[in-house]
């Protein structure tokens, strides 16, 4: 049995479970007989390089304390985004920063080496297992997936999406409910986070098998946009009703490339002023108008989608808490240079097991929404798109409040 | 003891409580054994006048359905804008709309109208209170106050500014944990609604008395807004830390009276392309990128404000529903033409009592964030405007879910 330290990072965007996953791994890690220290990195390998590290065992040392971690939103530890050389760089700089960081890795006895990231953060663990067995180093370096993106590849799902789901899904239905007062014809839309693949913006009509309302069209970044399809979608929807209610993601393009946000093939392109000006769903919004002369709004659900820390899915932050454990007990018996999976069990009722598997197979892979999932109009999700969601909502996380507002954990 | 049937409207914009004060009325007409049917409006005063009415008894026969309804944010019956004509109006048409809407009134047997809306549905209320007397209609004519905005005359609060003062305290304590992952200097610009009266902006501030962090600024429109100013506020924040957070309502105002969402002092004035295009957190953004080059971005908070119904306050819907129940009571006893408000109890503790006054004090007036709740700096609000508003987000209304998503009660 390997005997050491530990040390865990958490690198990419903030999601409302990569807090949850950080528990997991403190309670494994506290939890194994081999493992003396659990350290935290500050802002992932970034921070490591400046030697800025915290003893989590002393921060997290009861259940109490681990709880709340479990319901913070956005990495504790603090993140980043440095994207390491290649493992075998003759650079003479990129060769100096390798023998720093495991420098500094020796210095604290870590053998067991954990980092909570997206697809960017797992070519470190990548590179950072191919450097170590390179130099001989025993140190089982293990990595587990979060993104709100739920876009990488190997895994059923990933940490943190079903909580943005939830947040999603709760938040359009009450928008709709919100736009359903009025009697004047109005058409909403809202933009949903997903540059290239549409899994959130899919979220936005699990309604549709729960409470029989969802929008009135989801159009995902996996087709192209048509926007004479679009206005001839929104005419279908007036003759049912009032209020037309889309959802649109944000990385929406045209056939040519073009996003959606850039500008549009209808009359108003010159409204736009300066690029940056218009998101998706503005451009749309200003289309709308001109195109119907009826009222037009869009709303970007932005950063809460990822930090809705009192909006967490049950299932989602558990699931999370069990993939952070199960890493270390993977490291411990004996893995290294892996990612952390889930695989969902076949049949009717939703389990899931976690796994390992090679972490080559997941750095740089983007997972689609698959076309069975896409309606045959590309103008909304399936059915089965929304059973596949389902399961990952289910369940409410019960966050502990303190005059009113959910109670966080933070690290100085 | 005036018997007859009740009926209850409600109008203006969508609130996260205004269904917890129908439930109210609904539940105070029910057990009034002076009351025989309890009708609805659908969309208001409007939807009154082409006869669209629903019997809510039947609708809401049980505790169980009407604990749905105190949960279900937007309008459940509907609302509409509609302006009345002044009741003493010569004029044949207007003439004509009250004899009609009094016919239909008599036609159901109403002796008790009850209107839930902001300062114009109490400017309809007052008006028609002016037309029953002058007419010698014998009905108790009623308004019970709702706004997100807390900006009504008489009263210490309304009902609903509770519940989206705790959407935005909290939704902002979760940015700010979002916003400090990266070590990246930032400028994170927070729009809250708000045109006229700052409660709502003032509200992201809360976290400061509960759990110690809080935008560094909060700008309200009580004050008029000077861009050297605030240029040399996040200069000085950039000196305790990188990731600056700043709340700003979208109804701010430069001393010349134009609004910062219609263009800036600044050099950028020409990037904005259309009016419609910016609004005062976009303009901002624009602005303190071209002054800082720094990383700048903008979240305009939007539709989830009023009708976030996943996380209500407690205290503001246990309120809502009671001064609902409140105004049934009153009306039994024989006011009209009056509105129901809160008044505050004099102590440390936060007791919360309901009375009646005149409905012609509260139409049409707005009440503002007061002198003393702003800091001399005019770029924050002073701890005893937070000690004012925490009362109010307090507890948490046990949400009822299914599958994952909360329940909502539906008027077809």
């Amino acid at each position: 049995m390997l005997k050491g330290n530990a040390i865990v990072g958490q690198s990419g965007g903030p999601t409302a479970a990569i807090n949850a996953t950080l528990a997991g791994v403190i309670r494994g890690a506290l939890a194994a007989e081999c493992i003396g220290t659990v350290y935290g990195m500050r802002n992932g390998i970034e921070g490591l390089l400046e030697e800025r590290v915290v003893d989590l065992g002393k921060l997290f040392g009861s259940e109490d304390d681990l709880k709340i971690l479990e319901q913070t939103p956005a990495a504790a530890l603090g993140s980043c985004r440095k994207k390491l050389p290649k493992p075998d760089s003759e650079d003479g700089a990129d060769k100096e920063l390798y023998r720093r960081l495991f420098e500094i890795l020796e210095g604290l006895n870590i053998r067991y080496f954990f980092y909570i990231g997206g697809n960017d953060s797992m070519d470190t663990v990548a590179k950072l297992s191919v450097y170590a067995e390179k130099a001989g180093v025993e140190m089982r370096i293990v990595g587990v997936p979060k993104t709100i993106d739920n876009d990488l590849a190997l895994t059923d799902h990933t940490p943190g999406f079903g909580s943005a789901a939830k947040y999603i899904a709760t938040t359009m239905s009450e928008i709709i409910r919100d736009c359903s007062v009025y009697k004047v014809k109005a058409v909403t839309i809202v933009e949903i986070m997903g540059r290239d693949a549409g899994w959130l913006t899919a979220s936005s009509a699990i309604g549709r098998v729960v409470n029989g309302f969802s929008p009135d069209y989801v159009y995902l970044p996996e087709r192209s946009f048509d926007m004479e399809s679009f206005y001839s979608d929104i005419e279908k929807a007036f003759e049912k009703h009032p209020n037309v209610v889309v959802a649109v993601s944000e990385g929406l393009r045209f056939a040519d490339g073009r996003y959606v946000g850039e500008g549009t093939q209808s009359g108003v392109t010159d409204a736009f002023g300066h690029k940056y000006l218009a998101g998706t769903g503005k451009a749309l919004e200003m289309s709308v108008r001109e195109h119907f002369g009826c009222k037009a709004r869009s709303v970007e659900l932005n950063l809460p989608q990822r930090c809705a820390g009192h909006l967490i899915s049950l299932t989602d932050i558990e699931e999370s808490v069990k993939i952070g454990r199960s890493a270390v007990e993977a490291a411990v018996t004996g893995v290294s240079g892996v990612v952390m999976v889930f695989r969902r069990a076949e049949g009717e009722k939703y389990v899931c097991e976690i796994d390992s598997a090679s972490v080559r197979g997941i750095a740089n892979v983007t997972r689609y929404v698959p076309d069975e999932f896409i309606t045959e109009d590309n103008n909304n999700v399936t059915d089965s798109c929304c059973e596949y969601l389902l399961p990952l909502i289910k369940g409410e996380y019960p966050i502990k409040y303190r005059d009113g507002m959910p109670v966080h954990a933070i690290i100085e």
